[in-house]
């Protein structure tokens, strides 16, 4: 029996859940990862240059929403594993280009090799109906949030 | 048309999108609220503390799978903003209460009336099916996720 609050309410608690999720996927990621010394914000930069390819930090920390810092300090420490390198950028030469290393390579698709288990665990008591309404929603409360980010900083008032 | 992945992979989309509109929403909070001096991590404690009354502070740490000293340094954030206050714990001597006052009671209600009409414009596009679908997915996802985080606890190995 699903109750039917009203719309913004219903997206409410769809976004108190997201907040919760985050918090929680971030330590089951940990937990998962803590022998390859690999932290959940660091599996999301691997993530992403797998996904996109290699990628300044700028670019990184715009595509997350997050802080170039918060990007320059993960870049560090996944260098320092070894695990990405940055390269010669032929557009911009002081901004250097972030790429895996083979290595980083390798043990990402490792991470990927552990978490896909626990992800289809909890997948397998899903309906695929409702999987894809919840990518449905997430998208597009991402499309409509990233409109309102980009309306305040092309906004000169 | 969607197409339909595999189960875990499906989940693995989903949850990319968690973390995609979890930056977004603190950045869009932020935005919303700055001229309140709230953060989206202060607002979140302002919530936990509307729905669930008056708690510890490691109380709220662990409902919300984050680091006690990240709760203690958002209430002494919301205390030196007169949002919240302590108060004395009749079970715990040393641990004290949070509260709101009524002066954080009203600035959280100015903040959902600011946020309402964000919340409706977004949610007037999606069908009330999926947003039901996904907070059964999320709260799905949300209770596996602890139920791994308190097998690990217990768990002696």
């Amino acid at each position: 029996m699903v109750e039917s609050p009203e719309p913004g309410e219903a997206l409410e608690q769809v976004i108190r859940l997201v907040r919760a999720s985050f918090h929680r996927l971030k330590i089951a990621g940990e937990e998962l990862h803590r022998h390859l010394g690999v932290t959940t914000a660091m599996r999301c930069v691997l993530e992403d240059l797998v996904e996109t390819g290699e990628q300044t930090v700028p670019q990184i920390a715009r595509a997350k929403s997050v802080s170039r810092q918060h990007i320059q300090s993960l870049a560090d420490s996944l260098v320092a594993a070894r695990l990405v390198e940055f390269r010669p950028n032929p557009a911009h030469r002081r901004s250097l280009l972030l790429d895996l290393t083979p290595h980083g390579r390798s043990v990402f698709a490792a991470m990927q090799r552990a978490e896909a288990p626990v992800l289809s665990g909890i997948a397998a008591g899903l309906p695929d109906a409702d999987l894809a309404a919840t990518r449905r929603v997430l998208a597009a409360l991402n499309a409509a949030l990233e409109r309102r980010q980009t309306a305040v900083i092309t906004d000169p008032a």
